[in-house]
């Protein structure tokens, strides 16, 4: 959980509050208070140009009688000695981001930075956090570990440090070219080149496991790329094959798997947008009766270590997630130590073929 | 990895180095430079009584001229205004960490400090990388998740802020009682339960998967609980059947396992430390011909979420993750804050029956 976030509350409300518990304050609200852009309060408070005498004052005056972040006050105002880059993970049980999250914090501290890492749900919203932190922490950039893709400008102006995407892009946002740095592989292409996969072997009647398809999010952009082959490959999706769990959890995974195939629905293979989720899957077809790739094949994408020993082993498309770390650190210090802009870096995934996956008539 | 650390070599040799690089003197270069000891060191640095004036003058000089933790020299001697905790995690690729790091994290979020993390293979030396980390990020506490077994007051010394072992205890050490903070399961004693169950179920031949048996550590601890089952059973350990990985990997799990089975060694269950290698020496089992569990039961400890999901489901000793992070977070604050001194906690680890085990006769 991320502290503070009382975004929408105004000042007062936000300043008081229970007796001894730290209510914070956020830049959403001194901008409100003076009527000015959330930009440009961050202007002000990071002493740099184009703002008016004025308004410089009124935001200064308006950081000082809200409290804003009040115990750190010295440190938003002060000089930039700090060391500490901000790791935001959005899900953490997700396993695929334990070995990111291994190189990310090795190289941030080769380079001689601290990690400050907080971890939220996936209900939660990292830019909110990451401004939070950034001010408290007196971080020197972020890296955000799965997120939204739908940023827009006005959001991103509350984060006044160098920030790379890691693991995913700005798809469904409104940035200009260049306002983002991001580092992960093509998702729709992925999920397509899987879907693509299982056609090849002759099936047609495809599932697929979601979080959501409406997202806004990775998992939109993996269910479009599995209804785009299918599209291509002249196969009418049907919407009756399409499972949402509302996230990446293995228990949800399981429960809408077994919904799915319990209800008689009639598919020969099942598209899952990660390991996790498609591990327990299988578990929950195999228990309605259908083996795995028998009765049904299972294709995901992540490349879990721990998918090449589970049974059967996954067929999966394979995240460089190593690289996916490295690279996104190494963008961030860039723009850091003023080496260079944003920039954004797809990564190519590969197919890893288990014994998930079989061809649609083998069995019949 | 850890930085810094650079312990056996001189002050000289520690301060030059590499043109622009920052190499870490240690406290323990400072002791050997004035010859007196860690313990001495570490009370002059925190400005604690005790100390001679001409040992602290020395000690002091010493600091200064070695430039000891070069960039932080300020915070190192200031006051204590810091709010970060340190998390320093032996072994990340374990994902029986993964949970206790959330509730770790979000509980030190909760209670307003900030949680800076560090990583380091099982290799490598968590007192160690505390040390630096204490002096660098200024740490208020420490939370070890994951390491050795066996510290002496000599290289706690080292530690001068309160800290919890979280997920072991100090069982090969030298401490006297109440010099530490530990919450852990009963490593010896939960293992003896698992490998009761096997014997309970008619297995005598019974082999085990450990990480070491002389690690001073979890492993040890788990394979003499193996060692004592079998021996209040009337069974005479059989060293053939005991294979040792040098971690808690999977492929490393994978592969010892295909050895002992392939070897053609006489065995009906297996006891393995961890849930990660079992799920591996699952696999390893029946790509060599024997299935589970009608040739070979498999029991181990963590109890994993995803073990309900592997096939077959892993029968397990289930650890208490969660109220393991949050009782050591509430240990250490209660120590931070000055509330209470040095407290143990031993959780009660519980038998999770999955379809792993079953009764040595029941295919024969």
């Amino acid at each position: 959980m991320c502290r503070g976030g009382n975004v929408t509350g105004n000042v007062a409300e936000s300043v008081s509050g229970p007796v001894g518990r730290r209510i914070q304050v956020t830049i959403k609200d001194i901008a409100k208070l003076c009527g000015v852009s959330v930009s440009t309060v961050s202007r002000v408070i990071n002493d740099r140009p184009d703002v008016s005498p004025e308004v410089r004052a009124a935001v200064l005056e308006a950081v000082r009688s809200s409290n804003y972040v009040p115990n750190n006050s010295a440190r938003v105002l002060g000089s930039s000695s700090s060391d500490a880059i901000g790791l935001v993970v959005r899900g953490l049980a997700n396993p695929f981001y334990s070995p990111i999250i291994k190189v990310i914090g090795n190289r941030i501290d080769a380079a001689g930075y601290t990690m400050v890492m907080q971890q939220i749900s996936s209900t939660e919203d990292e830019i909110q956090c990451g401004a939070i932190m950034e001010r408290e922490k007196k971080l020197r950039g972020i890296v955000f570990l799965g997120g939204r893709s739908d940023y827009s400008e006005e959001e991103l102006g509350t984060i006044t440090v160098p920030f790379v995407c890691c693991s995913y892009d700005n798809s469904f946002g409104s940035l200009p070219c260049g306002r983002l740095s991001a580092v992960s592989i093509d998702d729709c292409a992925t999920a397509y080149r899987a879907v693509s996969e299982l056609i090849a072997l002759g099936h047609r009647r495809i599932a697929a496991l979601v979080a959501a398809t409406d997202d806004r999010s990775i998992s939109e952009l993996r269910y479009r790329g599995y209804l785009s082959a299918l599209r291509d490959h002249g196969i009418e999706p049907d919407g009756d094959l399409v499972a949402c769990t509302g996230s990446f959890g293995m228990d949800e995974a399981y429960i809408a798997t077994r919904a799915l195939a319990s209800g008689g629905a009639d598919f020969t293979a099942m598209f899952i947008i990660a390991d996790a989720m498609a591990i327990a899957a299988i578990k929950a077809l195999e228990d309605a009766g259908r083996d795995v790739p028998r009765d049904c094949s299972v294709i995901a994408v992540d490349g879990l270590l721990l998918s090449q020993y589970t049974r059967p082993t996954l067929t999966t498309m394979c995240q460089p997630s190593e690289q996916m770390g490295e690279e996104s650190v190494r963008i961030l210090l860039d723009m850091i130590e003023r080496r260079s802009g944003n920039r954004s870096l797809v990564l190519e995934s590969t197919l890893r073929a288990g014994a998930s996956v079989a061809p649609a008539s083998a069995w019949k």
